[in-house]
């Protein structure tokens, strides 16, 4: 902490000490970075983190974050409507996008299932999905969950759900990351990569 | 970047990207969990930014960061105004001051000399600080340069600077850290314990 008398400056080191990624003493490198770009870097922040929390609204198709509902993404003219991709959260939606080969529509599930942690399909957005995989012009809905046995489960779980569904069923390929080194990953990925193997 | 539309959002991603310890990836992180803490971080941490922007100021005695001019350290009745410690940056005043151990005052050079980034005598506060040496009451100036060429040279000039004026002129104590293995500290550091040694 800083000089403990001085609340204002201590209240923003406890604040940003919060965001994933900081601890108290990053935050307090920030805070002094800040100070000195007061102009330029701490009045527009502020500004911006005030616009985002006013006007962000989830979009009530997809569940993006965005400040018009529906989304951006949903809105635009230019995407392929018929293409559903299913993603665990808006992060990963960004990162698709970001990859900028997906020219479909996204579904956010908002996280996986989870017995452990006690979430069940009622907890995700996989009511939402179903209906608009059974909306007219919907011909596949790709699963990108992540890799991990809580994200495989889910995407199981909506496979279950989509039989009898009139549409294509595909998961984005698992194998070895591009630039990836065989001897660094791990077994699960090599015996993956191996086992989805295709003709040259 | 998120969907290249939202520029709400992406332009608070690029801010926050700016902070140090912060890359791109991290400040989408940040920014994901920020909307969905909005009431009880985002609303408070824009306010919190702009309270410290707008009522920050420069102690004008010793350079520390405060809501007050003179800084809270300054006007602390219970410290001792004899002695005054001199640091490089208002982040070794706060680190010095949350180690609880030094009641004395501060004095923040603003940096250090270099040859390098061209910075000379006029670009700190050293003016300032033989000018508060040289008044009644001070008996002890307290250098707290960091361990580095610049920090070292700077503590040496002020050395010179301080010729003639009554004042005791002190260095802390560089060596092994606390917790610190000799196998993983470098030989600088080594030899310095070795040539400080003290009687047990």
């Amino acid at each position: 902490m800083a000089p403990s008398h001085n609340s204002d400056i201590d209240q923003l080191i406890q604040l940003l000490s919060k965001l994933p990624g900081l601890g108290p003493r990053s935050a307090r490198r920030a805070v002094l970075h800040l100070i000195r770009k007061r102009e330029s870097l701490m009045t527009p922040l502020s500004r911006a983190l005030n616009d985002v929390a006013i006007n962000t609204l989830v979009c009530h198709v997809c569940g993006n974050l965005d400040t018009h509902d529906p989304c951006a993404v949903c809105q635009d003219g230019r995407r392929d409507k018929s293409t559903i991709c299913v993603v665990e959260d808006v992060s990963d939606l960004w990162a698709l996008d970001r990859s900028g080969h997906f020219k479909g529509l996204y579904h956010v599930l908002g996280g996986t299932l989870s017995a452990l942690d006690g979430r069940t399909p009622e907890d995700l957005n996989i009511a939402s999905l179903i209906e608009r995989a059974t909306s007219d012009g919907i011909k596949e809905v790709i699963l990108a969950t992540n890799a991990t046995v809580d994200g495989q489960t889910t995407a199981h779980y909506i496979i279950e759900r989509l039989k009898g569904v009139d549409v294509a069923i595909t998961a984005i390929a698992h194998g070895v990351p591009v630039g990836g080194e065989l001897d660094y990953l791990d077994d699960g990925t090599l015996a993956q990569a191996m086992k989805a193997r295709k003709p040259y």
